[in-house]
């Protein structure tokens, strides 16, 4: 249903913020310098989504043209859901070369990764083997400035596309957000041990129920000059290469050592108060 | 606003499925046998919804009376959502020694614990530096029979009780389907490198308008005899220790090479077709 030049990459934008974001009318804009473009992203944003898909409900695809005449679907579903119907319905004849998304208005360094949709639509198009690239931005406004990150963006995504990623693997990139220093260099860093420490926000609706509001702050303890917020923290852009397999193999053997097999129900004896449950 | 004994454990109780769901109510009854029990599950199904968390909406709770007394709480929100509410508003004062999530009606091997709401529970709590369990069963079936794991369910958990979990640990635990053929050993496993081929069935809706479901089937060219898929066609328990790290450590080495920053763009000159977007 797209016809394209034979001759230039195929480059698969998406996000998570929503297609009408203007950190993807960016990405879109300067992939367009390094292949030919299709864009399936989002009806509306889905931040937070991390890498939910939709099995329950239907799924809607309507083609837009919100990008000067590239083709571009918005999607009711989740920046993987997005990733799914472009591989599978949208570009059905053709395997794109990379697939990027973003750039997201906000930061995805340390354990954001795993409540990222924009990570989420690289890594679902790392699962299809298609090499893959997350780009975020540390600046959480509609109207951030992107214009710091044009060079590192075409640096990364030309050698991806030139050199591939290795299997198996989706890059999460992160910059600072635009300030008076000039943007330093790229780095390669590992995921920092940092987490959000969640605050409830609890008020009553007009009915006099109560409701919440998630809120809380980023919390780093680690002091690795290796990580992704440190190289951020020095107005560098930080490359993360991720995995698919979570299998923690340091700790195989110590679960072997469980002996769980063995194990007789000492606890269970002791502290038993009712009867096993027999499920009808 | 919860009181409970000094000296028993403390296990919070979460799911993917909904708090009405067999799973769970089977997963409550056993951890009764272990300790103090307190739930708290997403009001509806949540399959498929990975790590998302609700950020642009408010989360609603809700206490209800659904096991025999036990103090349990319905959430609007997703699985992750569960834990971080239990922990930083239902349970305030005290931090479980456990948070076991399932059982889930269907698989969670492989590619899976990706998508996996029970999964997120488990890595929820491991984020929160909490022991973590997620049990699932290879049977979709609302009224799928759980007997046949009720023991090592016991063992796992009460062996997580009496000696932890190493740190930024969760495990994903599987189970076969009920057979004729008695449950084996239990097995630490890897996570197989197998995934989802998604096919999408396009219907149009009563106004003319098409649709999509996302169906697919489960592709598996891991030949490995330490996979967990491979564990669950002996019939055995498979037990994967899931990491938060996503960091693809080796391949960080491959990503320095590419002298990101020494790098021109050749390819960006031979192919550009319109100059560098100035974000507004």
């Amino acid at each position: 249903m797209i016809t394209m030049s034979e001759q230039k990459p195929l480059i698969l934008v998406s996000n998570d913020d929503g297609i009408n974001a203007p950190g993807i009318r960016t990405l879109v804009t300067l992939m367009k310098q390094l292949g030919d473009v299709v864009v399936v992203a989002p009806s509306s944003p889905q931040s937070g989504m991390g890498h939910a898909i939709t099995i329950a409900s239907p799924l809607r695809l309507y083609e837009v043209d919100l990008f000067s005449g590239t083709p571009a679907y918005e999607c009711s579903g989740t920046p993987a859901d997005c990733v799914k119907l472009a591989k599978h319905y949208v570009l059905k004849e053709r395997v794109p070369d990379l697939v990027v998304s973003g750039i997201n208005h906000g930061s995805n360094t340390s354990i954001s990764v795993l409540y990222s949709g924009t990570m989420s639509a690289a890594i679902e198009a790392a699962i299809e083997g298609i090499p893959a690239i997350g780009f975020s931005l540390c600046d959480y406004a509609h109207n951030a400035d992107f214009t710091h990150t044009h060079d590192h963006i075409l640096k990364i995504a030309g050698h991806a596309l030139e050199n591939g990623i290795p299997k198996g693997v989706a890059l999460n990139v992160n910059f600072p957000a635009k300030s008076d220093q000039p943007l330093q260099e790229i780095r390669v860093c590992r995921q920092a041990d940092a987490r959000w420490q969640e605050e409830f926000d609890e008020r009553k609706d007009p009915y006099g129920r109560n409701y919440f509001w998630m809120a809380g702050k980023f919390v780093n303890n680690d002091t690795g000059e290796d990580t992704d917020e440190f190289a951020l923290s020095q107005n560098c852009t930080s490359v993360v290469p991720c995995q698919l397999d979570l299998t923690d193999y340091k700790n195989m053997e110590t679960l072997k050592g469980w002996n769980l097999n063995a194990r007789t129900q000492t606890l269970l004896d002791s502290q038993a108060t009712e009867p096993t449950p027999q499920t009808s």
